[in-house]
């Protein structure tokens, strides 16, 4: 790696693997090269990234030697034939432990596949390693470091899967997203990421929440669709939900005439170089042609910012109400293996009542009633992905207070979540020397829109560095 | 019990739980003694019957002597505080086994308890045993026997639910219906059961499928709702739904001035004598002032007969593809431990592409607009529980090819499930000296008042016996 805190979206380039597709074709190259390539990645910079929970290099070498020869025989399952790829630890994986970063759940192998992963297997992708994440989703850290700052957090709580793809040690990674846990880390991490409309990939079994997603981390808009739209062909989305649609090969850019910026409730908590990087980024979308609408120019833009403004707290309680009867379950089969941190979260969620969860769930409803009267204001929104650079962290200090949000905060991704809206995050900023993503929100269902549009922006826009 | 097959509604007293309160209440009889009387029961039946996977009667006679003080102190948690019942053998219990009625699960033992269970528990209910089910909740049946009658199914999946009320060993148990679990086998032992709207019982974990739902069985429809409403009090409805809401009491009967008459595709599966049963319920209901709709007098109830018309095949591959992971991963890991019924349904699964469930998720979200649309014709549905009564079952035949149904054909009960409707059975029939029932069918969130017209029907309408 370069110095921490040296980060340049205008240079930095991580690896991707759609423009390697054309080598393995021709046999200049090929998928088991390709791993090892990431592996020499893996032993540079794993030591300090500390980005993977398990990983299982003899199944990822065989793995690759298939995709080799079926590439080399012109038969690729996919796009994605030999990629590799990471796991959040959330997920099960048949050939390697499911932790979920808790200590309840240490040596907990299901042997089973998620749906998500039934289906990469079936592309021909390569899984490489379960990447870590913050104990079950939340906001407890796993020990991964950001990969342009070893001091400071990766985010999470897909914690491993936005450094191991922003350490270069592979080209895409599964994330999972209830509140900000993809579209945060990634941005922190310089990714590219998508977190699909609420339903959009089947999560398997772990449907126990309203509001959570598989999504994708990738160094390149091509292999963050291309991953999704493998996914959702063969395993489709969860349970009641037509699941994401969308072309086999990733979409064209698309120019947005109209976007609608939205400031959200982490608009305060911006600090001032994040502000000016993201003020001269939409100068800089102006100047290509786009019409910027804003709560200040148009009152129902207003009326959105006003139905999300307490997004953070609804999303929180509702996920938190979701989750009580896992948590509760887990305490008390192991008191000691869940954190203090968890059963803070726990114990605000069991003193809420069926009435308090169905206020918070009219209250979400409402806002995705007035996000869906947005269609005609604006193609997409763009906000920020994160409120500034990812934190320092350096652990908890033994006697002081719990640090409140290790992890980051995860303010600018609540409304997406909650709004069930499909949201891509562009590493388009850098400040003092850190990623800071910009984030493009579409309606449900505009997953594939949305990524055009993302596209654009990548090509037309600039990237905006700040001290 | 009485001689095999010589059911009869207008004298056959089930176990009821909601008319011992007050002799609890003034201490002449206490939740110890009822459970001791249960047990006499089981001792009596459960050796025909096998209606039970697991028990466990220390812990129930504890937890009902805790419950014994709690009355005697005028201090119940609730008014189903003391009652024992049974829990189908998919949901999670803290003290018994989890077996799913399937070998791969032999000795599975999670140690944690299912929301509902957990929101039992709380009102003080006398958690007794866990009630076989058929395999996963589908249809390769368990030793079950009809308590009508030993040589007939009890129905499925909750068939020891059924067969446990049936047979007067428990005043209520919880079933579970994702096709017709729930209101099949009551309708075949001579319960009331209550199948709620869609999400209204919290079902913690088990949320892998779009439709299914956790309900009571009971003796009385005071006994059944007072358990629907207590678990949803306590633990609310699924993650993103509202829940059942109600009374706290049992509600008043609510005599309807319209019920709408529903052939759905079960009309032609009928037999002669059930058909003549129904007509002559009917008849019974119109002579005491009941408008009856049907689609020969209301072309509205004739376009909903249409959009119903192929349930059994929507629901059933919704169904099929929505478990097709869990149920690959279980093959897998145990190609022996799981029955070939359910690997049959598998391989249909497996078939099917995400764009053939979207089609059949469309089928589903039209006829639920078209149901949505019956609100002006009919306070309620009015239709059969099961196409006759319970057929005759010994057992797969070595060498023959599986038969089909073997706990009885659920094509009376997929309409409600793939409406997301609530559904009531009532006892209200003998055909052949064994139990029918019949079925109200309401809008989404009816719950209270669909049981409080099944009151209306069950104080006004006289049963009907034909040979």
């Amino acid at each position: 790696m370069t110095a921490p805190g040296s980060y340049d979206p205008r240079t930095f380039k991580g690896l991707t693997f759609h423009d390697a597709v054309g080598r393995f074709r021709d046999a200049s190259d090929t998928p088991r090269a390709y791993l090892e390539h990431c592996l020499e990645a893996v032993a540079e910079r794993e030591p300090v990234v500390k980005a993977f929970a398990a990983s299982n290099v003899a199944a990822a070498r065989a793995t690759a030697d298939l995709s080799t020869e079926r590439w080399r025989a012109g038969q690729p399952l996919s796009p994605i034939d030999g990629m590799p790829i990471g796991i959040k630890d959330l997920l099960e994986t048949k050939d390697m432990p499911t932790e979920m970063g808790c200590e309840a759940y240490r040596g907990n192998f299901p042997k089973r596949d998620n749906a998500a992963v039934w289906a990469l297997r079936r592309a021909g992708a390569v899984i490489l390693a379960k990447t870590t994440t913050a104990e079950l989703g939340g906001s407890h850290p796993p020990a991964t470091t950001n990969p342009f700052d070893p001091s400071r957090t990766a985010g999470g709580s897909s914690s491993g899967s936005a450094a191991a793809v922003g350490a270069r040690m592979l080209p895409t990674a599964i994330g999972t997203q209830v509140g900000g846990s993809i579209i945060r880390p990634a941005a922190f991490c310089g990714n590219f990421a998508l977190k699909p409309t609420q339903g959009g990939i089947n999560r398997g079994e772990r449907q126990a929440t309203s509001m959570s997603t598989h999504g994708v981390h990738a160094a390149s808009i091509e292999d963050m669709w291309q991953v999704a739209i493998e996914i959702a062909r063969r395993a489709g989305g969860d349970r009641g939900c037509p699941g994401l649609v969308g072309a086999t090969t990733t979409p064209p850019a698309i120019k947005p005439q109209r976007l609608m910026v939205l400031e959200t409730e982490g608009w305060s908590r911006l600090d001032a170089s994040t502000r000016s990087a993201f003020a001269t980024l939409l100068e800089g979308i102006e100047r290509a042609g786009v019409v910027l609408v804003t709560r200040r120019t148009n009152a129902a833009v207003e009326t959105l910012e006003r139905a999300i403004a307490n997004a953070s707290t609804i999303a929180s309680s509702i996920t938190g109400w979701e989750n009580r009867w896992g948590t509760r379950n887990l305490v008390d089969q192991n008191p000691g293996g869940v954190s203090e941190r968890a059963k803070a979260v726990l114990a605000k969620a069991e003193a809420m009542s069926p009435s308090d969860y169905r206020a918070l769930l009219l209250e979400r409803e409402i806002a995705q009633v007035t996000y869906a009267g947005m269609k005609g204001v604006a193609d997409a929104a763009i906000t920020l992905s994160c409120p500034g650079p990812a934190p320092l962290w350096s652990g908890d200090k033994p006697g002081e207070p719990l640090a409140p949000r290790p992890t980051g905060d995860a303010v600018f991704n609540y409304p997406s979540s909650m709004l069930f809206a499909p949201a891509v995050t562009l590493p388009l900023m850098a400040v003092g020397g850190m990623p800071v993503g910009v984030q493009l929100m579409g309606q449900p269902q505009d997953d594939e829109r949305i990524t055009g549009m993302a596209g654009w922006l990548a090509q037309a826009i600039g990237p905006v560095v700040v001290a």
